[in-house]
């Protein structure tokens, strides 16, 4: 092969908000008329204190064509081409703060001040259309369903088959669960054997956070940020995308389930070696510990055992301070990811960035970061990439490999 | 001076649950009474999930006298004489599950189910205690306020002038501030200037962090622990305790007032290079965060440098791994402390550790992390501590010092 396969972990698709309707069960289209001009006023609402539109618009200028990808079949493909992308894993919030799926179900699926049976009805609908989205270009997308697993799980475990059956790959759950049970609690047991048997991955996307902390509410159209709202805001976030994990590793859930995959994607990777280190500390059983009672004697391996075998961190924009921790975090552990169409992704500059991140490391380590690892973890097709790749991806050699 | 000046930046001191009754405002003990042997029961089904009765009773067995140092003036000097301590910081809760303040005043200062004015009155009830407490032997004892900050700010104002006013020289805040405004909004400015201009030192103490969702409700007698639940809370918490610091910093706290001091205790350390490196990165207005909106401008220094000059480490049980990150987090930010008398602490062997911990490393790290650092922070009299030191303290050399 001339080129490296590229695998974007962490890309967005999403309807414009109206065109959600005709995918809806019919019995909530009503509701949906009432509600949509609703969600539009409400997201241009916390928009204005969130993402500043003068940038943000200055950023999309000239690239109007390549944003209408967020839907657009053809658009899209052009884009990833133009990235140089093989392959990319898509979930919800196609752009940003306008194409989030209705009552609820996009990106942070809140569980205050929504309705269970409407959340479930909005990702079900974009998870109908995410089908449709991927079966145009099967070989290129793998899809992630929603799934808003808290509030009831045998539900859940119909979604997951539903995805599976209908050629999606992944599945997102809420990485913050309000009142609700964490993922530690026994009863989301069947849903990670569900999980497991249909092959699927599990995902927690950044973005949830508890935002009434940072900027109070952000539908009062009348406030202002509290000075530094947002730099708290892109300081937590990361923390929070990998909360669940924590759940996960001492609640049991990979040594009951050892082939239960899961992705967290775009908090960053520097979090991941002192996290581990931490954990592995209280596993230890140190003195200091045992005064709290048992919590290890259910788990049979370390944190980081669990860690390495179990989960992948899409590294959104990976930078190059993050490409040189590699091996602290293990270089078979992360999944390199462009986030288009998000603003703070690396589109359309995508390439400059890809080599500013991993000029000079070692060909195997370009190779596993940029798409081996996704392609392992997502049980891709390497022949069907392959074509895609050889036509548009980077070129082995161009980084300057060091073993080149 | 032939002896190391060691000064514990993390002992907690407490009255037996019904001695702080005369301690109470008199309109008070009415309900005191009542809700007395309520907060034994409830601390008693809680610990039950928490604290491993028959290993904590069998730590304690043997110590029943240096145990009474939690409130005991004579039985205290005698342990910090055995540890080879010249000084101490006291905060609350002396023995963990058996003398808290009354009315929810203890360490975790919850906001949910606890009425303010009572809790109010429990904090003070400790602040009287305690201002007598120090005021036996001062030139030992840094006292730690209790402060219920997220109130009332004019009251928490009068509390920190009567606090200094009454010899004690630290305050404690709430790590959690439940629906309460967090620590940036401006509300809190005039309690920043006043702590500051009263060259107070403001805290946050490890141990509060969401426990319903690791343990349900602690206080149902017929529950058990979710698998793991212990585990996810000692991965945690430590978060949880500098959380508040994310809020200080962004919120311009540090540069509005230069000279306010936080100490943040027995959190770990190994979280504060990372975090630094995070909150620095996102200071750097780096091309993603450039489109979420400005968050810098009120800012003169990055986040680091902030940490740097205002904020101290409460490193209790300091461990050898982070004796050795001493440089990355700062030499001169990380004090050295016991946790005398919580089981998790280094007492009754408290010598053997701070050796493990400290063995080999140069003459002036020891000195400024077993005291130096804690000298200049809470502005102690170092001819007061030398005779304690002298007396009591670690010998110069006997840590087989890199440059002795």
């Amino acid at each position: 092969m001339k080129n490296y396969i590229v695998v974007s972990s962490d890309c967005h698709a999403g309807l414009r908000p109206e065109e959600y309707r005709s995918y809806l069960d019919p019995k909530y289209r009503e509701t949906f008329d009432i509600a949509l001009p609703i969600q539009i006023e409400q997201t241009r609402v916390a928009a204005k204190r969130f993402l500043v539109d003068d940038i943000n618009e200055e950023w999309r200028a000239g690239n109007e064509r390549g944003i209408t990808g967020a839907w657009d079949h053809d658009a899209r493909n052009e884009v990833l081409d133009g990235d140089g992308i093989a392959a990319e894993v898509i979930y919800p919030d196609g752009i940003t703060e306008m194409n989030a799926p209705p009552f609820g179900a996009g990106i942070s699926l809140p569980t205050a001040g929504v309705d269970a049976e409407l959340q479930w009805a909005g990702a079900r609908a974009h998870n109908r259309w995410l089908a449709e989205f991927v079966a145009k270009q099967p070989d290129r997308r793998v899809g992630v369903a929603i799934l808003p697993a808290l509030w009831d799980v045998d539900e859940s475990i119909r979604e997951v088959r539903w995805a599976k059956e209908n050629g999606l790959k992944g599945l997102m759950l809420p990485a913050q669960w309000g009142d609700l049970a964490p993922y530690h609690h026994p009863k989301y047991h069947p849903l990670w054997e569900a999980i497991q048997d249909q092959e699927m991955v599990m995902h927690f996307h950044s973005g949830p956070a508890p935002t009434s902390d940072y900027f109070g509410d952000l539908m009062d159209p009348d406030a202002e940020n509290l000075p530094g709202a947002v730099g708290i805001y892109v300081s937590e976030v990361c923390w929070f995308a990998a909360r669940p994990l924590t759940f996960l590793i001492w609640g049991g859930a990979f040594e009951l389930f050892p082939r239960l995959k899961v992705g967290i994607t775009e908090g960053t990777v520097v979090w991941a070696p002192p996290y581990l280190e931490l954990l592995d500390h209280r596993y230890a059983q140190t003195r200091e510990s045992q005064k709290l009672g048992d919590y290890t004697s259910h788990l049979s391996m370390s944190p980081s055992e669990y860690f390495n075998r179990n989960v992948m961190l899409g590294a959104s924009c990976l930078s190059r301070h993050e490409a040189l921790m590699r091996d602290q975090i293990g270089v078979g552990n992360l999944m390199w990811g462009s986030d288009y169409p998000h603003p703070e992704g690396t589109w359309p500059i995508t390439r400059q960035q890809m080599h500013t991140s991993l000029e000079g490391l070692p060909t195997k380590d370009i190779e596993a970061i940029l798409g081996g690892n996704a392609i392992r973890f997502y049980d891709l097709d390497v022949a069907k990439l392959m074509p895609h790749a050889e036509r548009v991806g980077p070129a082995r050699g161009s980084f300057a490999e060091s073993d080149a």
